[in-house]
């Protein structure tokens, strides 16, 4: 499996993703399921994945493939051309219905899965900094003000500390020790996410990455924060009164 | 949906449901899902359902009209006569097989889905106090010192305070806080999860409930235990340290 989370901020976005893929409890490896697109003050993008790997993998393939036409002088759209980031989950969206529509039927003939999600965060210069979440079927919807996070994935473990204290209004400072704690609990109770993550940080109106990082388990301020809550948590819950029994 | 959490600790057990059902959103009821039986000084049981309700109040019935007939002299064996807690689950285990095997076929030919689970939890003298969770196909497991609790439903939510707090020295008190919390944390992320809420604990070695509670939403201890929770959670995540970006 995999847990990924997008937060949408009046600040920003602040993304991460884990890095965990598995077939089976006993076939367990690392795969990057955050790609990043940037051209810095005019355009920062990322997508996040989970579901079927060889379906999102090529849907990322075709996309980085299409930028390399553009490049090489062929008039073809890209995320890297397309004038808004709805377009931009538009392609992308059109892009996951033909990897489906090349490999689902076979794949669901053989008894495997074909589903997988996409989620589309990023900003262009003259529009705002947006999330979509692309569905198998292409289409897609968008965080807003009433639900400003996504998430893909094993999004359960980790849900109840992002609808405690995510607002838009929340700093990127708060948000990614939000992101960092759901993530935290995600790992601890479920094996089939797991480090190294990849954090990414696109403040509002810079069209850029001010972070972009692997964090290690080893990563001194990944433990530092997930010793303290750990800490936090049990010191909070021993502060509770204990229940009066009727 | 449902979430049913039993504790296995030294101490003894402590159990606790919701009362929601649904089928689709837009048919939401309320359904006890915890059953008790007991004969103070010698036995207390109790089983928590989730999955079909027709199913698992098919099963409770059985087991209570077989009561009925062994009170009414009949030679028949019953949860209320069973000698050891194992015995006990491998008859509702045959209860629920017995069930499946009258209905399952027609519920899938319909689309329906037939799966059920039902934690087992009790005491018998003169044998220790179990947590068993029966399957579909009516074998079970059962929580161990590894493994100090069973969850059934909507567990994903609910799991982390518990991987954080509970072990088999855990104390009743702080269990009840413990239980109280995870259950809140999924009510307050999962609509299928809803009060009232039904309490049972089982203290060891006594054969008897001390404590057989229904928690309303507006029950003081509830609400004090949910607020200080929150402000408690708030409290400890204002005072991590903020991380620093690379």
């Amino acid at each position: 499996m995999t847990y990924c989370v997008a937060l949408k901020l009046n600040q920003g976005l602040v993304l991460l993703s884990d890095t965990r893929t598995n077939a089976g409890v006993d076939n367990i490896s690392r795969f990057r399921k955050m790609y990043t697109w940037e051209d810095p003050g005019n355009r920062a993008i990322a997508t996040m994945s989970s579901g079927n790997l060889s379906i999102t993998q090529g849907v990322t393939n075709r996309l980085s493939a299409a930028i390399k036409r553009a490049e090489a002088g062929e008039d073809v759209e890209t995320i890297l051309n397309a004038p808004t980031m709805f377009r931009v989950a538009q392609l992308i969206g059109e892009t996951m219905r033909d990897m489906q529509e090349r490999h689902r039927a076979t794949l669901l003939e053989q008894g495997a899965g074909a589903d997988a999600l996409i989620l589309v965060s990023g900003q262009i210069k003259g529009g705002d900094h947006r999330v979509f979440m692309v569905y198998s079927a292409g289409n897609f919807i968008e965080a807003t003000e009433d639900t400003p996070f996504l998430q893909i994935g094993e999004h359960k473990y980790g849900k109840p500390i992002l609808d405690r204290v995510i607002t838009p209004e929340t700093s990127i400072g708060q948000a990614l020790k939000a992101v960092f704690l759901s993530m935290d609990s995600t790992i601890r109770s479920n094996l089939s996410v797991g480090m190294p993550l990849d954090l990414a940080v696109i403040p509002a109106n810079e069209y850029r990455f001010s972070t972009l990082r692997r964090i290690e388990p080893e990563d001194a301020d990944w433990q530092a924060l997930s010793n303290g809550w750990a800490e936090g948590i049990r010191e909070a819950f021993e502060h509770l009164p204990e229940v009066e029994l009727g």
